[in-house]
């Protein structure tokens, strides 16, 4: 007997799974580019109705090796909740770094409706604001981005600026040179220019928009002012806990910070080098019209990014939408629902008679 | 070709699940009573070690038609969390009140590597912990308990103290008779004596220990210091979140009470009602020695149970080894591993090759 048939008194499966493996497969049936778009209008519908979430910074639990988080956030009708780790040496265990799943459940009856991988979707996620963010913030006229630190999340942020900017100019630079040639291979198919670089600053040099992305949990400086020039928009996407930072202090001096959601970036953004009163703005008001964004040509922006649970509520209602529509979710026996819902033993019943009275009173 | 078909760049899947079904079908296998035996043997070898636990009270949404809670908790070796709900109209739409998953995850990777049903598993958790405790509190000659409500959880805390104390006489006490005749043919096949009784008053009268497990969000006061008798030992699992309790004041203030993790129970136990100072003991210390349990056989002790993220903890290790060595895990491909974890976006090459170019420039 296969593990999932059901006695009959059982009802079906009440909850979605989006595999990984099926999420690969919708991201690639759908394209990766329109994926990303879709993903970035989805974020945005979310961010333009801000205060209608419930909001709490994500949940961590630090260890030695890293971290593992929980980031739950409500719109009154929906839930959503995604399990995250961060762990910089899983890589030498054959793991990435970072591993996530998570659910989108009704508020009004606490079903969890859609689990779904997010390990391949965070990555998606994260460079769609990324995205949306410059959208908004770099010079009309920008073309080319230097991508600092070519590691796993390196394709996504390029292919996110290609397909909601139209930047076609990568400037790439990673002190790995295998992250480097990695990069190239993956983006040869797309229609960029690919020109790697042999520093930060011969990568920067003549860039419209600056992606760090290095990995190391430490405080580093991987932008120097020395770096900037005007007009520059900054994607600082690596720095995203505490004690992890990419950019130095000058740098943030010299710009223009905006952040998703302000008590959760002072805690694990780049700004936590600062002091508490340091000016930044939170991006969704910029969508909504409460806030400007860029005040000149000449004027340098930057994107704090540190992740929202917000975006990952965008990215699961996307992703269900379309992997609904694809037929490539697949019912999933996550929760018990037994015909008479004040009986939940009632479930054990029937088994209990396939093995007999004995089983009852040893 | 079926959804989960792998391309051959992709890993085996990390992770085991345990589905609602397959827990069932475990249970059943392995016994009712042996599984209640053995889960609140790993709860008790857990809350020895209980100064190991990285603990703190769960994170809840709330809304006006229940409550959406996570629950993490960790050794430093592995990491657990539960999704629960708690929504008391649900039975209305044909859900239960309490639904609920989980995962175990390796501390040093952050690897998820056991997801769980806990809709199940939270029913056999809470009366194995109750049971446990009242093992360590109840009159030795203890052999009746009425039961005060004869819901959902009633055939798990009947199951539970039968198997670990002996208790084969229950006096059943419902204002709804369905729930009471349910609770009689569920319980029908075991060896104890059944009393369906009129009243709360009814029930009690000569009970050694007393159950309360009822849902209505409110405060009540099902049971009242009228009737207590010296000696008894109380177990008052139904009031768990902020403005639900079930006992009187005057019971509390008779009692000598023992709870789960302090900081939570003051929050959403029975206590709640109390001044911040009423005394508790934690449970674990009566475990190991350091505090003590009954003082006398005429002492009234109280169990305020609200059920606590370590014992699911207990639970889901519990449940991983008995159904692996069951073969009821099945493989779910839950998160990517990537054959080079820093290449995440090589799990999208092979299905893009399959869909052509033109998917790469749209």
């Amino acid at each position: 007997m296969p593990i999932h048939a059901l006695p009959d008194t059982a009802t079906a499966p009440l909850t979605e799974f989006l595999s990984h493996t099926a999420a690969a497969r919708l991201v690639a049936r759908h394209g990766v580019l329109p994926t990303l778009r879709g993903m970035a209008r989805a974020i945005e519908e979310d961010f333009m109705r801000w205060p209608a979430f419930d909001k709490s910074a994500r949940v961590a639990s630090h260890s030695r090796h890293g971290v593992i988080e929980l980031m739950p956030v409500s719109d009154g009708r929906s839930y959503a909740f995604k399990y995250v780790n961060g762990h910089p040496g899983n890589p030498a265990h054959g793991l990435p770094t970072v591993m996530a799943f998570g659910a989108l459940a009704r508020v009004d009856t606490g079903l969890p409706e859609f689990l779904s991988e997010l390990t391949l979707t965070t990555a998606l996620r994260t460079a769609a604001t990324s995205a949306l963010v410059a959208s908004r913030l770099v010079r009309p006229d920008s073309r080319s981005m230097a991508l600092i630190g070519n590691g796993s999340q390196a394709e996504f942020q390029a292919l996110a600026f290609h397909a909601l900017l139209g930047i076609d100019q990568l400037r790439l630079f990673d002190p790995d040179p295998a992250a480097v040639a990695k990069l190239i291979v993956n983006l040869a198919p797309y229609d960029m220019e690919l020109q790697p670089c042999g520093s930060t600053a011969e990568a920067v040099r003549g860039a419209d928009i600056v992606t760090t992305l290095t990995a190391a949990k430490a405080r580093a400086a991987v932008l120097q002012a020395r770096h900037l020039a005007p007009g520059m928009h900054l994607n600082a996407v690596g720095g995203d806990c505490p004690g992890k930072t990419e950019l130095a202090p000058q740098v943030l001096r010299r710009a223009r910070v905006f952040v998703e959601y302000e008590p959760q970036t002072r805690i694990e953004g780049e700004v936590q080098q600062m002091p508490a009163d340091f000016p930044v703005t939170e991006f969704w008001r910029v969508l909504t019209g409460d806030a400007p964004g860029r005040g000149s040509a000449d004027e340098i922006t930057l994107f704090d990014s540190v992740g929202f649970a917000l975006e990952d509520f965008s990215a699961l209602r996307y992703l269900r939408d379309l992997g609904r529509a694809a037929g490539l979710l697949e019912p999933i026996d996550l929760v018990a629902a037994p015909a008479d819902p004040k009986n939940l033993y009632a479930l054990l019943t029937p088994w209990l008679a396939q093995r007999g009275p004995s089983t009852l009173t040893k």
